[in-house]
Order: structure tokens, then C-alpha cells, then sequence
């Protein structure tokens, strides 16, 4: 089952003004900062009490943030709710009738399992579940 | 302080549509269904653990919410973080340079004081500040 909010995803232009934005603004710091190589972009994670702001840079113009940013400009790109069975959520979704992005979860940042639903079945909003891989 | 994500707000077209969308992508409930004169719109609240996700639907053309549809479509309008010092909050941020949208608070749902800050501020991104009101 869905459990809760793990994250909120903000595309940025410009990742060193964002960070200081937001570390600012929430009196919050920088808990982990990644390149995530299957979206071409680096990740940098705000904490907030259990909750997580993700700022999204995109290293190249192969990133889906890069084609975000182009056509929507800078704002929030996705919302990530946390599972602990991300598979059976994707073939609940898949028979209700969600278009999901992927058909099998890839790996995403701090290496989780990860996948998109499609905008359209959430009001024009990217939802994005994620399941810690147990190591 | 900041402590928190309390809910985050998206935009809608089709309450009913949005409604049936995420209580069933989310396998979560409406807790709270309400009218927001300030703003001309209905609320609507759905629970996930101790967030919430609010649907927007403008009752009419003066709500904020109308002029966001128009102009961008269905997505998420803002995200609010809780605080215990609205008045405080906005002191610091003023003296920080961060624009707000009101110098003073406002109410919201639930009955809550607001005041938002300007995306310009955010990265694109409507960041609401929020207070319960002791009563």
C-alpha cells in the first residue's frame, strides 16, 4: 500500500541559488546529493522533519527535467509517495486502469526502486512511487 | 520554525473526477470538504498518514485558483509547510529578502492563518506558510 509523502521533486535552472533558497527558507539542510544516472540529472535532498524536498538539475538535454524545464519552466516536477511493495502497487494501478510510465521499476535516487504514473490520471501531476531496496 | 509538509494543493477541473482519481490512486479518504470564501474555491482534503493532499476547484473567476487553471493547466498549485509562529516566520523571511504575497496572515481552510510567499522566490514553486488557530 501507498504509506505517505517521501518527497516532493522541484525542477531548477540554476541548483546552487535553489539550495541556498531552500535551505533558507525551511531552516533545513542538505542531507544527500547524488547524480542519478537513468535521468541524466543530480539530486540534492532538503530534510524536513520526515518529509524530503528533492531539487532536480539536469546534467544534459537527455533528462526528463531538461525537457520539464523547457516547457514549463522552473516549479514543482513530481510527488513521490513511499511503498513497501512497489510491484503490487503497479499491477493494482495498471488494473484500475493508471497509465504508468514504466511497465517495471528503475532504479532512481538513493537507489530505490522507482516508477512514474502518468499525468493525465493525476490531474496533470507526475506521481512517483518509491521502495527502499533492502541491501 | 518551519516543521513540516502539512499538505500540498493541486489545481483541478473535475472535483468529483480528482476526488474518485486520488482517494483511489492513494487508497486513502476525504477527510475534509470545505469552502474557502478568501479564495473562492473548494477544498477538499484527502488523508495519507499525517499529510494531506488538497484538491483546488475555484468556484469562480476571482479565485487565484481559476487564473492558475487558465493560465497552466492542471498540476500542483502550492505546497504549504506547517509552522507554530506564522507572524515570526514572516518577520524573518521579509528580513531575509523573500517576497510574500501578504504582509499578513490570512484564513484559510480549516481555518488556518496563511500567507504566501512568491514563486519567484521558490524556484517557480507558491510556497504557503501555515498556522492552526488555538481555539
Amino acid at each position: 500500500m501507498i504509506k505517505k509523502i517521501d518527497h516532493i521533486g522541484i525542477a531548477v535552472h540554476d541548483i546552487e541559488q535553489a539550495i541556498r533558497n531552500y535551505t533558507n527558507l525551511l531552516q533545513a539542510k542538505v542531507i544527500h546529493d547524488e547524480i542519478v544516472p537513468s535521468q541524466h540529472l543530480r539530486a540534492v535532498f532538503i530534510k524536513l522533519a520526515k518529509q524530503k524536498i528533492e531539487l532536480l538539475y539536469p546534467l544534459n538535454s537527455n533528462s526528463p527535467v531538461a525537457k520539464f524545464l523547457e516547457k514549463r519552466g522552473e516549479g514543482v516536477h513530481h510527488i513521490a509517495f513511499r511503498t513497501n511493495d512497489i510491484r503490487k502497487e503497479i499491477q493494482r494501478l495498471k488494473k484500475e486502469g493508471y497509465r504508468l510510465i514504466q511497465d517495471e521499476p528503475i532504479l532512481g535516487a538513493y537507489n530505490k526502486w522507482v516508477c512514474f504514473l502518468h499525468p493525465k490520471d493525476a490531474q496533470g501531476v507526475l506521481i512517483e512511487l518509491c521502495q527502499p531496496r533492502k541491501n
